[in-house]
Formats: structure tokens, sequence, C-alpha cells
């Protein structure tokens, strides 16, 4: 019986990519989200990417992409061009300028931009989680640590004020 | 029997953002999509946004957040921090330096941007078609048609040509 | 018998801000401000930092608010929309493009931004000065000293110069 | 006997700001907020501006300035300096780059900053309220007032919505 | 016999940019340049773009491309990176930051960026005019009439200067 | 006999470019592309940059021209304005501002912009291909080895993937 | 006997920039400054613009050049470059990334940038009035007269002040 | 019998700027042009500045003004609009926004802008030798020098070019 559970597909414009993609992919793994990590260039290799395209697609499972691709980012939109499923668009700026084209889309391409790694994995695991409500509540549990930390902070530092 | 049917929420920050939102919601209805139109101010009426969210959010239908905020955009994080339904932010930009308030977010804070309204439509029901396999063959319907009118405009342009 | 003296609150988004904050609260404490610090995030704890606005807006103290928040700065607006007091917004630019989120409010919404934290200190001073004259004239002798050093400064090279 | 309320001093780089001034000035009239407009260029008539802070310092009444030059404002932190009264600065921008020249300020200058004017007309009235209840209750139903635009706004929305 | 004369090939990603690839192709016809007109879009008809890569690649003729798409520019890469012919690339800038979807470029891909339409046409005829005198030389006599413009016009206001 | 086979040349405006451009010259060197490197400012030494023009410009060989120039780059189009033959430009950029003394062009001056400098010496043998069926031969093998880099890379992470 | 007045030489690189130069003639004119207007392209006539400077930098005259030039700037540091005179830069910008291109100078090269075009002539006057008391005066007279306008625009509005 | 060669005042608005003035002054000292250094800031002691202009500019000596003052630039239009001498204007930027502050004056303030500290002290050296021939040609030469080290640079890779 086939997989029919969903599967975030992180897909990197180049091997150079791959400690951004780490971020991500941790917090998959952290939140329990399937995922693989796959590399394409949509410049140098676009029948390569094509065919990881058609591969997932065609498959029973749902796909969300999180694509990659720093400087010029065409890999993005390429990807969400071609598919039904969400893709969010995470770029490695190494200059501020470059979030543009990952930004200034055409009519009827829709790439979700998020710019911290781990912040597009955890998107991604919201994604996924509206119709997994076991997903949901380890997302809603995370984030509930997170602003406890800054009420716990808080409570450190009022302490200590005069 | 309740309605477990999935609802794009589209949240704006101000009456003003109406026209805006008009575009979100055109391609919503063309693709079947449920949606509603609502409007808070994360600066004016916090308390006003989290009735929203926690009225939504309480219910039995999976929720996909589109968040409309123009100038420095507080909605979108202040939305998305608060839920662990995914969140679309799609600023009305009046310059383009307002667009780093969108995208500057701290730790698990991800809101997913798009700049285009009618291309945030559309992600909003890529999303909601990770699920519903009708939706889903009529996005690929219409991305085709769009697809179709590329070839159409080169097929008219290249008789024309010399 | 109540304290009805005023006091500069220093609210800041996450203990990361922790040093940024140092800075200001050194200039109060050498000028003889009263000054408190705490920790809320717009974001992640809103109810907490609307608990902590109640807290010090419903005592007999008037309150300066100085909010510190780097990258996407919701909270020095998602405070200054709440309260009648002034709010000093001090955000900490890791990239200069962040300044826009500080500064493109909506109508009546209207934080008073000073980049420098040591300023922010100073800002938050006079504001409190305008109704007591002990500090006025504690604000003057320090800007009085800082001016001082300019003119020795040209005394020494003008000395030196041929 | 002397006059002893506060007073607010709009203060203008040229006679081409008088409809920006007038912006707030509005807002200060609708509140309730004693205030005088005044021309002084910190280039052409440095000697005529500090005539003008002179009176106005010597004199016994609290003072919150508001300055207003456009492209490279010199006025602002001109003022600022030599008081010790808090300085609201108000540029025109005509340019977004123009803002840099009133936010990059030195040591121990910290003028306050507000785009837009009607805002830098209430961020003047708050701090007047410090210390006047009765400023800071109409401060209150103000916001009050644009806080209930914004409910009543998505009432008849929602209303209207599907 | 076959035709192995060179050939310009304006490729533009929408018939959106019909004006301004209109410009282009001007500037050919006045040089005597061979040229036609295709669109294409790399994000929504990536297979037909291929198929006129190869189209034109694997005739006879030496092909010249001149590439044309607003916004994220992802065509020019993606036809350079196929191709072992030159690309010139010819954004239509919407605004200035769109300019680096053209420019940050991977390695190993090597559009040449020229931003005016008709400077566009002329640089596709100073590559073709490489192996072909007489294009040469209209080339140069275009640029001598461009030139003998300016003299002319030095003469005219010298004559009439005091 | 003379020689009438293609020449790159490599003009800088200052010895101090020589880093840039040897990673020019080592791509076309790996590609067999014959160039030299010269000497010259537009700005300190027109009458010897025209004398460099002059030279090559008046022999058999058809010439590409690649010019280094950085802050406000005049040598490339103080070049390109001169001759029929193609200019590549190849600003070393030590600010992002400065790409656009390289690319606002006046009419009928049209240096092709490429930023990375062996992008650059790629561009230039991809135009002497036109040509030169066995170099484009070694261009297309250079490319197809770089797109096989991609696919290898996929192949090793797919295989480490879960 | 030859004339040994000075004159400032204002030179335009096009002749779409005879506007722009009007208005620096007209402040000339006033103080009674000797002037004449040319027309040379550092691009397009690099001969014809090295005869226009031979020609003033061999005779009598103290010469200060304003040279104008749009898009990027060549023709500033080019003039700048050639003498020994001093050179004023007013280049008309179209946008404002374009002032790079007339600041950003190699070693040695030295234009001075001013950027209103009236402005700019008031410059070179201040610098002929160096060796001319009389044209000292009248430059003096003009800049109190401008003074006055501010003081009396005070006094109106003041009045007018409640 | 007074001194009525020129004098080069170099005024700083801050001790902090001593090293970036020394480039100036070396520049001067080599040329042989008589300059000066002072400190004030039109900011924290404008009385001191107003002082230190009647000082020189009621002298008999013809001034050159060379200013110094980082972010918010007041200094360098507050000394032009007092006088009748040339100003430049000579701004250390830690961030290229920086530069608007310097460059965008009111009507009739004409400080004339340049970057390099070593280029300002060559361009005040330009300015004064105006009526000076024996200075002129020493920056004749000086130029001179930089222009063969560009030819001598040329002679050297081109011998080593293959």
């Amino acid at each position: 019986m086939s997989d029919t559970s969903p599967l975030v597909v992180i897909l990197m414009g180049s091997g150079a990519d791959r400690d951004h993609c780490a971020k991500i992919a941790a917090v998959l793994a952290k939140l329990g989200v399937d995922h693989v990590q796959r590399i394409g260039s949509a410049h140098k290799t676009p029948e390569h990417v094509l065919a990881i395209i058609e591969h997932y697609e065609s498959g029973p499972r749902p796909i969300v992409w999180v694509t990659i691709a720093g400087r010029s980012n065409a890999l993005s939109a390429f990807v969400d061009a071609k598919v039904s499923s969400p893709v969010i668009s995470c770029p490695p700026l190494s200059m501020p300028e470059d979030v543009w084209s990952s930004l200034r889309m055409p009519s009827d391409v829709a790439p979700l931009v998020v710019l911290d790694p781990a912040n597009a994995g955890l998107a991604a695991a919201k994604i996924v989680a509206l119709y997994d409500s076991e997903l949901s509540q380890r997302v809603a549990a995370h984030k509930a640590g997170e602003a406890a930390k800054v009420t716990a902070a808080d409570a450190e530092i009022h302490h200590d004020s005069p």
C-alpha cells in the first residue's frame, strides 16, 4: 500500500547551499515532518529539475517544496510555475538587493518567501499541519516554548532590575 | 454536522486595503476556494485581532490566513506568531523599502511573503489544494491556460516575423 | 503615599537586546532618572506586553517608554498605539533597511525614533526634564561638558597646527 | 502672573514647509495643545534660530520643539543640541534617502524622528500630556475613536462577506 | 544550400514586452542585421523555450541571443546556461532593484547585460560585425553620425554663446 | 602572412586590478582563446587608451574587448564608444551602487556588463566561438562538465538522504 | 592686451542638458561672472573635448569648469584629470543611484560635486570671488538677501500665529 | 605688512576625524599649500564655529574651507551658508546613505563635495592654483607623475603578456 503521507522536498540549486538547507531540515526533523534533500540547478540542469519535479509530483504523496537558490533566484519560480503544490522560497542572501529576484514574480507564479531557514522549516511544517492535528499540536507546543522563554527572561531581568 | 472544509481568511489592517484584497478574493473565487474578509489592526485593535484569530482557530475548519498591511507590516507576524496555521503575508508596497518589515522576522515567526495580490490568492489555493485533488486540478488547468497564452503569443509573433 | 515621580520603562523584545538596553540605562543612571527594564515580544507574547503596559499605565507615575526591537520592529508601534504616554523607539539596526519598519507608521501611531542608544536615553531624560528643573540643569550640564570637549580639542590641535 | 503652561513651538526651515506644518498644528489644535509656528534656517539664519531658541527657552513655559526641514536636515539637530527640552524632528521627505540626515546623529544630539506630520503633532501632545491628565484623556479618546473606526469597518465588511 | 549567415534571435518572456523589443529590432533593421522575434517564458513554458533554443542552435546559422524579461529575470540565464552562443540580456526595469536579478549570476552562467534596448540592438550588431566587415563599416558610420551631432550642437551653441 | 585569428584584449584601468583580470585570463587560457592584458586609464591617460585602441582596431585580427575599472567606470564606455568591436565591461564592485556607472549608458554606447570575472572570460569565449566551431565545442564541454557536477552532487546527497 | 579675467566654462555632454545648464548660467549672469557654454561628449567625442580643454587651458584666463553629464558621468572626471583648474561636476540626476558615478573617483581625480544647478553656479562664483573683492561683495549681498527672506517670512507667520 | 597669501582651513566636526584630516593635510603639504586645522561642531558649538569663521573671513587672506563631518553632515552647509569663500565638503562615510546629507542642499547653499580625503586636498590646491602659476605647475607635475605610473605599469604587464 503506497505511502500517502505528506513530504517536504528541500531542493537546493547547488551543493554549496548544504549548510543553509541543514537548518531547514533540522526544524522539520525536530517537528517530525518527513523530508528529503535534492540538488538541481534551474540554470545548469533544467531537465534534471524537471525530472525531480515529475518524480515527486506524480507520486501519491502531497508535496511541499522548499527551494534554495542564492544570487539571482530562478529555481523557486521555475519550480513553482510547474507545480500545483505550494513552494516556499528560502534564498540565502549575500546582499540585500538579491531578495528582489525572489519577490518580483510574473502573474501566476507564486513562490512563498521566507528568509530565515529555520523559519522556512517551521512554515513548511505549518502547511503540513493543516491536515495533521498531532503535528499541529507539536507546532503549537514549540511556539509556546519559545514564548515561555521570553516571559522567563522578563522575570529574570525584572527581578534584577532596581 | 459541522463544516470541516478549509477556509481562507483574508485579514486586512485597514479598510483602505479593500481594493488590494479584492484581487486576492477574485482569484480564490475563480478557483472555487471558500474565503472570508475581515479587518483588524495589530496596532490599533490588537484585542480585536486576537478575537478574530480565536474565532477561526478554535473552529473545526482548517484555516489559511492571508494578511494585508502596508507601511510597517506588524499584522502578518502578529497573526503568524499566534497560530499553527500557515500565514501568507501580502503587503501593498508604496515604497520598495517597506518590504523589509514583512521579511525580517525573529526566530519562530514565519509568515510567507507574496507581493502580487493575485499571486497571493493562487498561493493560498495551492496550499488548500494539497488535500483537495479537484482543486489541484483546477489550479493546474488555470496554470496551463496561462502557459498556453504564451505559446499562442509566440505563434502569432513568429508568423508575423520576417 | 504613592510615588508620583516619572519612570522610564525600557521594554526590549528579546533578552538578546540586553547590551543595547544597557547603554540606554547607563545614560539614565548618570542623569539620575528612575528607570526599569522589561522584556516582552509583540509577536510571541502580546498578552504579556499588554499586561506590562497595563501595569505601568494604570499606576500613578508618569511613564516614558523606550522600546527596543530589531529586524521588523512591531513592538514600538504596538506599545505606542496602546498608550497616551510618549514612546521612544530605539531599534538596534543590523542592516540599514530595517529602519523603515520603525518609521513607516499608520495614522495615529507615533513612536519617536532615535537610533543611538545613549542618545535615546538622553532623549527620555529631556522629556522627563520638562517638569523637573533640577534634571533639566543636569541635562544642560551634561551637554555643556560635551561642548567643552570640542573646544578643548580645538585648542589643542590649533596649538599644534603650524 | 506669568503663564507656565506648556507650549509646542513648530519651527520650520523655510516658508515652503508651511503646508506640512499646518498638518502638525491641526492635530495640536484639535487636542487643545497651545502652539506657535516660527521660521528659521540653521543654514541661512543660524543667529535668528539661536534668538528664537533663547526667546522660548528662557521663559517660564515648558517647551516641546517640533522642527521641520527637508533635504539635508540640519535644523533639528541644531536645535536639539542647544536645548534641554525635547525636540521632535518631522522632515518632509522628497526622497527616502533624505531620512538619514535626520537619523544619523552624533553623540549627545537626540532629536526624536516622526515622519507623518499628523503623527508628529500627536507625539508632541503625548509628551505634554505626561503632566496634564485632561489632555491625556483627550489623547486616549482620540485614539479610541480611531480604533473604533477599525472595528466598525470590520463589522461592515464582515456583514457583506459571504 | 543552407543559409549560414548570422541571425539575432530576440526572445521575450511575455507578449507585454513587444514595445521594448521593437526598439531592439529597429536598430538591427537599420544596420541590416537579420533577426527574428520569439516569445517564451522560462517560468511558464520552459519546454517551449528549450524547443526554441534547440531549433536555432541546431541549425547552421551562428546565433546571437537577445533575451527580454522584466521583474525577476530568469529567462536570460536560462538561455545562456543552455547555449554556447552569446546571450545579451536587456531587462525592461520597472524598478532599479530589478537589475540585480539580471546581474547576480552563478558560476559559468554569463549573460551580457545592456539596459537600453536600442543599445542592446547595437551591441548585438557589434558582435555580428566581428566577421562582417561591411556591417562593421555600417556600425562605424552610425557611430560617426552620432558623434557629428554632438560637435554640430557645440558649434551651434558656441556661436550663440556670448 | 598576417594573423587573422580573434584576440581578446583585457584592458584594466589600473595595475591594482591585476588579480581581477587574472581570473578572466585563466578562463580564456583554459578554453584556448588568445588574449593579451593591457593597462590604461580613461581618466589619467586617455591618449594612451586611444593609442591602445588604434593599435588593435587597425590590425587584421577581430577583437573582443574586456574592460576593467572599479568605482566610477568610465573606461568601458570610453572604449565602447570608440570601437565597432564588442566590449565586455567587468567592473570589480567594492559597493553595489557602483554598478550603475557601468549600466547607465547614453544612446549608442553599449558595453556588455558581466560582474563575475570568470563569467566575463566565458562570455568573451562565447563571442569568439560564434565562428570557431572547435572553440564552441570546448565551451559546450566546459558547461556540460559544470552541469554534471550538479547532478553528481544530487546523487550523493540523495543517497545520503533518509 | 590679452584678457586675463577669469572665465567659467560650462561644458555639457549633450545638447539635451541645455535647460539644466541655463540655470547655472543664469546665476553667473546675475552675479556678473563671465561664462561660456560648450558641448562635448567624453564618450562619443573625446578628441573634441580634449580640443576644448586645450583651447581654454592654454589661454591667459584662469578657468573654472562646470561639467554636466547625466546617467554615468564620465565627462567630469575626464576633464578634471586633464586640468589643473578646478572642476565643478553638476550631474542632472534621473535616478538617485546615478550620483555615485560622479562621486566614486580614483586617486588624484577630484571633481567637486554640487547637485542643484543654481547652487553650482553660485559655487563657481565663490571660487572666482577668491581674488575679486567686488564679486565677493555681490555674492555676500545675494546671500544676505536670501537670509532676509527667511526672517521676513518668520515675521509674517509669527504675526499671524496665535 | 599683512600676509595676503591664500590659506586652506580644514575644519573638522570632532577630534575623532583627525586621521581623515591628516590625509587632506598631507596632500596640501606635498603641494606646498598653506593650511591650518581646526575643530568645531555645528551641533554642539555653533558659536565657536561662527567665531572661527569670523576669525578667518575677516582677515586679509583668501580662504578655501575644507569641512569634515561624518553621519549627518550639518557642518559643511553651516559654514558654506555663512561665507563667500568656497567650501569643500569631505565627509567620512561610514555608510553610503550618509552621503545624501552632504549633497541635498537648500537653495543658495553650495558646498562642493569630494569623497576621498587626498582628492579633497588636491581639489583645494587646484582652487588656490587659479592665481598661483607656480602651484599650478606643481599640481600639473603631480598629475603627470600619476599618469606616468599608469603607462609604466602597462609597459611592464605588456612585456610580460604572451
